[in-house]
Formats: C-alpha cells, sequence, structure tokens
C-alpha cells in the first residue's frame, strides 16, 4: 500500500481526461468530484473508477464533449437531455440549474435522462449547501439489485443523497445505496482480494454468495443480485429497501422518459457495448424561503449534537451523524495521501501508460 | 376475531371525534384519514388508535379547534404552526397547500411545527396523486429509535412516503418507517399477546427485546429502541436507516424550528403530559411540469410491471411493487370488513360507552 498527495493525485486525474479529449473545464469539475470521493474515504468511486471512465470514453460509450440540451423548462422545473456525455459534468451543471431555480423561487428540481455514470451522489447536495440550500440527488444505475422476493438483478444501486447546512464544520450529509451495498465495495474487495459479507448478496435460487469475483460475474450474467437494505426477508424490512429502490427509479426516469432497470446494463442483446443511459434527479430548497438560514443551521446542529451525546453501546466509542466521518477522514487523506493498494497502481499505471502521462511519479 | 362493515366504522369514528367537539369538516378528513389505513391493512394507525386520539383530546394534549397559521409564505414554500391541534386536519390542510403551489409554480413544499400523531404517512402523497402529481411527507415523532453504536431511543420512527401516479388501478405508495419496525406494530402484538422478532428492538445494553409489553415500556422510560432499517451493525446498513431517520428529523424540525427528539416525549420533566410538538414536512411535485401526465403514468406502470415479472426466489409467488398489497387489502376489507380482535373490541367499547354513541352495533 503506497500513499499518493491528493494535489497530484487530482491533477493526474484532470489530464487523464484532458488527454481523453474533455475540454479544461469538464475535466476539471470531473477531477474534483475523483478526488471528492477518496478525500471522503468512498474509495469505491474515486481514483479507483478512473479507468472505467477512461475505457469507456476510449469506447464511445460516453461522449467526451456532448453538449447537454434543456428538453422542457418551468419556473422550478427542467428536464435536461445529457445526450451520453460525462455524469459528472451533468450533473454539475444539472444542479446548478436546480440551485439556480430554488434561489429564485424556492425550490428547483432538474431530471436527467440519457447521462452516465456521475461519480459520488453527495457531491450535488455539497453544491446546495455552499449556497444555504438543502440538496438531494438520485440516480439510477446498472441493474444490480433483487426485488424482495426475486433474486433477478433489476434495480440500480440507486442512491440517495440528502445534505443540509449546519453551524458546525461540516454539514449534515447523507449518502447511502439504497442496496445493502454496492457494485463499487464488491470491486473494491476483488482489488483486496477479500471476501463479501454473508446477507449482502445472492445467487439465482436465493443462496448467499460471498467471492467477489463470482459476485461481479453473476451480476453481469442474471446470476447474482445485490439484496436491498433490509435483506430478504419482509420482517427486517426488506420491502422497505426495495421501496426506496424503486422510488429513487421513478425519479430517475419517469419524469425525464428515460431508461429503467435492464435498459440499463450497457449491453446490446448481441452482447458488445451500448449507451448507459442513466437518470438522475436533483433538487434544491432553499432554507432562506423557510427562516433565517443562521436558525436553521443552528437547529440541525443542535438536533445532531443531542443524537451525537446520547448513550452508547457497551463497547462503542462513538456515536456519529451522517458525513462526520467523511469529513474526518478528509482531513485525515490530505495529511497522509490518499491510500493505493496494488492493483489500484496497476490500473492508475495502465492510464498513466495508455495516455502518456509524466508527471505523475509511480513507480 | 370480528369484522364490522367499513362505512359502520367510518361513521362510528367521525361520531366520535363530532362528540369530542371536533368540528364536522375535520371530523371527516380525520374519520377518512383512519379508516384509510385499515383499509390498506395498516392495523396499527387506523381504528386502532382511536382511543389514543380520544384520551389525547380529553387530556388537553390535542386542542380539537386548533386553527393552523401560516407563518411564513414563498411562492413554492411555506412554514405552517399547527398550535397542536390534530394532526390529520393540520396534515390535510397542509398537503394541500403544497399541491395548490406545486400546480402554480411545479414545486410546493410546506413544513409544519406543532403538530400532533397526523395518521398514515402514505394518506398524503395519494392527495398529490389524486391531481397528477407526485406527493411526498414526512413526520418526526415520539423518540423510539436509537442511533447507530446507541441504545437511547432518541429519533422517532420517521417515515418517508412517496407516491407517483401510474397507468394501473392503483399508484406506486411507498409508506414506511425508517426503523425496522413501528410502535403501532408493536401495540398490536401487545394487544395480540404474541411476541416480537428478534431484531427489531435492543434494551439498554444493546441486547434484544421480544416481549411487547416490556417494550412499550422500555420505550417510555428510555430502557429500549426501536433499531433503525439494517439494525444494529454497519455491515448490514445501521447507519442508512439511521442516516434516512436523522434525514426526516431534519425535515420535520428545523426549517420549522420545531421541535425534535427527546422533546418529542409527551412528557414534562416531572412525568406529567405535555404537548407532543410533532413536526411534518410535506411536498408535490407537479408532473405536467416535466412531460404530459400520461406519458409519466406508462413510464412508471412499464417499469413496475418490469419489476413484477422479474425471476422470482424458489418457493415465492409474487413480487409486489411498493402499494399493492395495500390495494389488494381495500378491495378485501371492503367485502369482508375491518377485523377487529378481542383487545380492540374492548377498546372501542370504551369509547362508545364513553361518549355515548348509539348507532355501532357492537356487543
Amino acid at each position: 500500500m503506497i500513499h499518493l498527495p491528493v494535489d497530484d493525485l487530482k491533477h493526474f486525474i484532470e489530464t487523464t481526461f484532458i488527454k481523453l479529449g474533455v475540454p479544461l473545464e469538464d475535466a476539471k469539475i470531473c477531477a474534483d468530484i475523483l478526488i471528492s470521493s477518496d478525500l471522503h474515504g468512498i474509495e469505491s468511486h474515486g481514483i479507483g473508477r478512473l479507468r472505467m471512465y477512461v475505457d469507456r470514453i476510449k469506447s464511445g460509450q460516453i461522449e467526451k464533449k456532448a453538449a447537454l440540451e434543456i428538453v422542457r423548462e418551468s419556473p422550478t422545473t427542467a428536464v435536461i437531455d445529457g445526450h451520453h456525455g460525462l455524469g459528472m459534468v451533468i450533473g454539475y451543471h444539472s444542479m446548478n440549474l436546480a440551485i439556480k431555480k430554488a434561489g429564485e423561487f424556492g425550490m428547483g428540481a432538474v431530471a436527467v435522462r440519457n447521462s452516465t455514470h456521475f461519480g459520488i451522489d453527495g457531491y450535488y447536495p455539497l453544491m446546495a449547501i455552499k449556497q444555504g440550500m438543502i440538496g438531494m440527488s438520485f440516480t439510477n444505475a446498472r441493474p444490480s439489485v433483487s426485488p424482495t422476493f426475486g433474486t433477478q438483478p433489476k434495480l440500480g444501486t440507486n442512491p440517495i443523497a440528502f445534505g443540509a447546512p449546519t453551524d458546525e464544520a461540516f454539514p449534515f450529509l447523507f449518502d447511502a445505496a439504497t442496496s445493502i451495498t454496492q457494485r463499487g465495495k464488491i470491486e473494491v474487495l476483488n482489488r483486496e482480494e477479500k471476501p463479501a459479507s454473508k446477507g449482502w448478496v445472492i445467487d439465482s435460487e436465493g443462496n448467499p454468495m460471498t467471492d467477489p469475483k463470482s459476485i461481479l460475474d453473476g451480476l453481469s450474467q442474471d446470476q447474482a443480485a445485490l439484496l436491498p437494505l433490509g435483506g430478504d426477508t419482509e420482517a427486517l424490512g426488506s420491502h422497505k429497501g426495495y421501496g426506496l429502490s424503486t422510488m429513487v427509479e421513478i425519479l430517475s426516469a419517469s419524469l425525464q422518459s428515460g431508461a429503467f432497470l435492464s435498459a440499463l446494463s450497457g449491453l446490446n442483446p448481441d452482447g458488445s457495448n451500448s449507451r448507459f443511459k442513466v437518470g438522475h434527479f436533483f433538487m434544491a430548497i432553499s432554507v432562506e424561503s423557510f427562516l433565517p438560514i443562521n436558525d436553521f443551521k443552528k437547529n440541525t446542529g443542535e438536533l445532531l449534537r443531542e443524537l451525537r451525546a446520547s448513550r452508547k453501546t457497551p463497547g462503542q466509542a462513538r456515536i456519529y451523524t451522517a458525513g462526520e466521518k467523511e469529513f474526518l477522514n478528509a482531513i485525515e487523506v490530505r495529511k497522509t495521501g490518499v491510500p493505493i493498494n496494488e492493483n489500484l497502481r496497476k490500473d492508475i499505471l495502465y492510464v498513466k501508460n495508455l495516455l502518456g502521462i509524466t508527471d505523475l511519479v509511480l513507480k
């Protein structure tokens, strides 16, 4: 395991996208979103996914210069067609449009179709928080999660991200897949050559699977499925994770007449690569429309502090609130650098050599 | 177990509220919301809670005639003070205001403070669906759920309700507590004298509890806590249920400077009854701002049909989508009547005798 300085890695990501023909402004957006993921300790969605973006731009699955198009617009809403451009660029501009509308009218929502993977869901609420707003972001994704009582990977990991400003050094920032785990975490375990936890994944008969390589193969071949939050029994709330995932799928496809479920596989019937056609839904709520921002921040901060100060389970040192661990992780990573394991080092080296990037020192 | 006809029971509920001094229009709203719960098969929130409302109106915890007050308003948003009136009446008018704003500007959101228990969360999205809109509803509640790594009941069961119109006979309607189970279900088990499932509730040391009477006592005395969706380990996603619950608490309190967490206990420091000061957050999104309503209905219907038609776990007869079981249940209950077990029969008889209601036949 080596560690690379945050700024060096961010610059490398930016250079990678520029070398691929992505415009400078867009490359900067992508670098900021990917490095945010590593800063937050969400290693599944940061530099670890860079090779995926490179491969998809090379294969033409992602258009490097697509301009997003506003298809329909009202005072508070818009529908955007991403034309298969970089999801991070599309997401950035779409969230900004939602924020602009919320600034004018109190609320804003933007539904996006024909986008591609947009990085960590939690980045977009942070954009709203910086403007004194509540932000929400939803996206569908490649089919990988089974419905309750089913074994076929149909739904995406369909995350929900929600952020709100506080009077503390960091905001409340919730960002989680509606499945127990997500594909990116299985990819990380595969790179680390470690098994997945029992209870995360089932095979086509509903039996547990733990080998990450078999799981990744199975997900692509309709023979493995991640379980929704709540697992596979109604007694523990499987139908709740499944229902939330369906809600995200509806928000990410129905309002924009976009693709959903199996249409997001990225494969044509003959097995060749197709477009991903991912959909997103962004929402911004202007806090000042409800009350002075400082009152809101204080209310939220006090709520979070009461939670953290509550009675701990014997043996537990600390109760966290959402976004706290990520904030602490960012402080640490800025000091020590981004951890890079052996398989990730190989991926970075592959990209570096492929594109002839010389200014990142990596053996 | 006896069964009572839906219309007789609805009329009985209406009469109950009128006898208590609730205005006719408000009594009708309450009756419609409570009977909807029994129709949907959510027996925890229907006629089974009538005695609770009666007791709270009698004790003055709920004001029978409070007028709701709009404290602050923008084109798309409003803050409402419920002045401790009937939560169902406050919820009904607040959701209608959100719908009106969405009709004019595309989106509407109403934040409510100083309300009381508002019945089933899923009723309010249904109001939006009838107007061709997406509806969302959130509420906090008495402290009963522990944060991840904690054992103190701090958060409410904090449900999320989300509904969207479809091209089918019934809508997509998700309505679920962000905890694995909810207080009302424990009350039902207590009336039925059945144990709770292991994995639902922990004691002050983090050990499982299953006796419903001990759980209900423990919840009131800070000695038992319901677990968030995902249970008590991060491996199975405890932090996700906890994070969603915190999101609902923020939406239900921060925007309206309302009460949160322990302030919702309904008890003064001396143990006497206090106001509940519940908060809600309602949202409506006009589908027509994004696309023609029939396109949306078709998109959503096709999405749901693909889920239902997917591969089933061996031994499972059917895959449902959210709102489907409730729709089927309503058809059944209209035919056979609302099931009333012995303890519930006693509660109804208590209310009937207390208020001298003669037109419900019940031995």
